[in-house]
């Protein structure tokens, strides 16, 4: 049992030390003798741990992705009482954006996926795997909003998933490229936030646009 | 003059042979051998045009940005009598969604600038500078509606431009991941619009969600 959870934590490391090469060059222009000395093993060691380079990328992927919606469920536990469906989806927005080193990392990685995923079809379903499952989350709290009376009923919380999803992930796009800086990029989401809920239940937490 | 002319037409030649290889590759992985294969020159000929790559990357960004506006102002020049404020932004946000195989190319492009400019301070500031112009040109847009009535006087038209463009980008990354059809990111950005214009001068075309 010690040497499985061995195998998994230096599979783990491995991924990282991907990131990190990744997250400046791009996933094409990884080699695995680079990720190797970045995890400071041998190329031999690596190769034993994974078969391929696409099974490291699979697994990376799957682990960068694991340790995001990790954040997001920590961040939403972390909210006082039992939150609103408001502060829940506007916590998980948040937790999208690039507001720290640790999650600007991530966005470039993921970023380095979505350029291989263009083109590679193994990747690209891996890619789009999580959305359904993401869009069905940001609906269902909209649907339980207009339970509340917080979102209008009129609103198609199935398009709205959608358009939540796509205006992170271009908020994200200008905070990488310094068009926008992080609280700019937060108070724009926010804007976004107040024309769907008409009465959120917390006001929201944000600093000024 | 004509030999100005030839030589301004071979750097566009070379510029989309380099599209060409950047929309598959990436820019970082685009070499000047393989550019001047693509263009039928030697690497001779193309250091003739451009001394260095980056140069040649700089141009070929300027040129696409350039087909890109020109597509756009084509396409509002197209619309018929004097268009409404909210024929023009929708026509203008439409064609920046790769809704065809020509702009799913310059996207990709884009995207490749993208991935180079978040490292590299020069392209970073290339990338930024056509933003101020779009964001004004969409508020001024969304400003117009307010006066003829078509848009809320309340609405924070500088914000609602920003999240305009966030949002056609972030679409975009879903047209070109297959997560969504051409026709359901158009759906998505007209659903979106008709919260932003109480009363369009005129009806969408789009088809379908």
């Amino acid at each position: 049992m010690p040497k499985q959870v061995d195998h998994e934590a230096r599979r783990r490391k491995i991924a990282e030390a991907l990131w990190q090469i990744a997250s400046t060059r791009g996933l094409e222009g990884t080699r695995l003798r680079d990720v190797a000395a970045a995890a400071n093993i041998s190329l031999g060691q690596l190769q034993h741990y994974f078969t391929s380079k696409d099974e490291m990328l699979t697994f990376a992927l799957g682990h960068i992705e694991e340790l995001a919606e990790q954040r997001i469920r920590q961040r939403i536990a972390a909210l006082p009482g039992e939150p609103a469906p408001y502060d829940v989806l506007r916590e998980s927005l948040a937790e999208m954006l690039p507001l720290d080193e640790k999650s600007r990392t991530g966005n470039l990685v993921q970023i380095a996926y979505f350029v291989r995923a263009v083109h590679d079809e193994e990747t690209r379903k891996k890619a789009q795997e999580g959305i359904p499952a993401l869009r069905g989350f940001f609906a269902s709290l909209l649907r339980a909003g207009q339970e509340r009376g917080d979102v209008a009923d009129g609103r198609d919380v199935e398009a709205e998933a959608m358009l939540l999803i796509g205006l992170v992930d271009g908020l994200t796009s200008y905070v990488l490229l310094d068009v926008l800086t992080p609280d700019a990029a937060l108070a724009l989401l926010d804007h976004h936030l107040s024309g769907l809920f008409s009465s959120p239940s917390a006001p929201a937490t944000s600093s000024a646009p």
